[in-house]
């Protein structure tokens, strides 16, 4: 990859605008706070500019609190080089209108993993072999021959444990383990990471419970079903996207073939999740047939639909 | 550490016997493994005993059909070196009785990695800094400056990720993390290891279903509690260790400062355990209070009660 010129490109760069995609997880933001932190130490200036506002979870990720959704001021600043963390395209990025504003139109470095990445950029450092941004932004930095801080370390192992699912799917190779060793060794904040991403509130685990509590099997296909309202949720102030976690942690049941996730919404609409780590089993073709679609292993559908408990049991109606 | 005198050992015996540590883990099973597999390479005798039988999730370790419980037919061998894996003293690797029986006493490698070891062995390899007993039986194996195959680094990767609860408690550190993607770069099966600690059963998950739904909160002294009841097991068949490990998972509750589980047993006794995250909270003085103890970050008591549940709501009688 063309780190040299990257290098040279934020040597010779006296301001720099890093963009971290909307609604961030701790990849995008963990791999461009390290990168600030790499700039602000060089003497550099330097905006770390995000369009949705960060969960206060992320607060304990040195850095959190310099970065702006402030997009009007932004766009009336001037930038030598721009760089995008962990984007496919710069729409999914959140800054495609942005860019349109400015009248000098900075270099633009796209940092990512994704093989849908549309290599937006005037330089690409894309290498989907990578488990997360921030194992490439880890690359480039070593390659600038500089050390790295505690901090820069902790922002950098953050976006590895996050797309490794804390080294649990298939991104977790050898190298995203040598790496995060090597950031333990400089001093990572292991452990804030870990509650970041293991910690679930009193409410959420009561859902659970409801939601484990309602787990059934259908015997002649081997298929392991629970569901969820959204009167559940709103009962207990969860957000869905949170409560809908829960269906890969369902995948790790024993001796079935798939698991299935109902999700009633509030619109009338059932929307379905199959899971799957039977090796046999295609769970995109069981979706289709509902007229949904997706991956071998993961997949969905949506179907009108209520569901209707009645005395301990259930059915959709 | 003296691996050169085990090393020594090793090479001049004809016949080495390894010790499992009765109700076996994945540190004192992959750590006797991996050495009997590299024994085995060399063209040694070699004999793989444990005490009490293996569970059937261990099956997919490589060599798991070599290990054998038969004590009598150990007893009246000749073994000139014996290991014992991870266990602190003889009575606890459950082979205090099968020694007497030796009218040869073989030369004895204790390798361990507990604070509490009584250094038994002729030869002791106790490394308290390690993660796992595995991690030590890695160093060791890399002084003999073999190439480890996919079936060594396996049995050794396993009993890594069993003492570091898959990388995630305070036994997680930069060596263990190097040391784990060496293994993946030697062909160490990370799937299936992961599937063996994080797979549960349908119904271990409706217990967990039960448990959580159960869930309550004490305002005064912001602590978590829940509870089960022996018949909730019973009803379930879930074995009683396998219900209580959902103690450490209730400790990833954010905002709270201690949780406590509390499960009623058959005998009239309720068993209490608490748990916390909070860097100023000591559960050890609060069950100590409860005529009970531990650690300051875990901690119980038993209590004579029952456990009554009307309408929604329960407590103890």
């Amino acid at each position: 990859m063309n780190f040299a010129v990257a290098h040279r490109a934020l040597m010779q760069a006296s301001s720099v605008l890093l963009v971290s995609h909307q609604n961030p997880d701790g990849d995008t933001l963990g791999s461009a706070l390290a990168m600030a932190q790499f700039l602000i130490q060089q003497g550099k200036k330097c905006t770390h500019y995000c369009a949705t506002p960060l969960a206060q979870s992320f607060a304990f990720l040195p850095g959190y609190q310099r970065v702006t959704m402030d997009r009007d001021r932004i766009a009336v600043q001037h930038y030598d080089v721009m760089i995008v963390f962990d984007a496919g395209d710069l729409t999914y990025a959140g800054v495609q209108k942005l860019l349109l504003l400015f009248t000098h139109k900075p270099y633009l470095i796209n940092i990512d993993h994704h093989a849908t990445n549309t290599l937006f950029g005037d330089l690409n450092l894309v290498d989907v072999s990578a488990s997360s941004t921030a194992e490439i932004v880890y690359a480039l930095l070593m390659s600038f021959k500089v050390t790295l801080t505690s901090d820069i370390a902790t922002n950098l192992l953050m976006g590895i444990m996050t797309d490794t699912g804390h080294f649990s799917n298939l991104a977790t190779t050898s190298r995203s383990l040598h790496i995060a060793a090597k950031l333990l060794n400089l001093g990572a904040h292991y452990k804030a990471i870990y509650v970041y991403l293991h910690a679930k509130s009193l409410q959420l685990l009561r859902l659970w419970g409801k939601i484990l509590s309602r787990l059934q099997k259908n015997s002649e296909w081997n298929v392991v079903y629970t569901f969820l309202t959204h009167e559940d949720l709103e009962a207990l102030e969860i957000e869905e996207n949170e409560a809908l976690k829960i269906t890969n942690f369902l995948n790790i049941i024993t001796n079935v073939r798939a698991v299935l996730f109902l999700y009633e919404r509030s619109d009338g609409m059932i929307k379905g999740s199959f899971r799957t780590t039977h090796p046999l089993i295609d769970v995109a073709k069981i979706a289709k047939l509902l007229g949904g679609g997706g991956h071998t292993k993961a997949a969905g559908f949506l179907l009108p639909g209520k569901i209707q408990i009645t005395d301990g049991s259930w059915q959709i109606v």
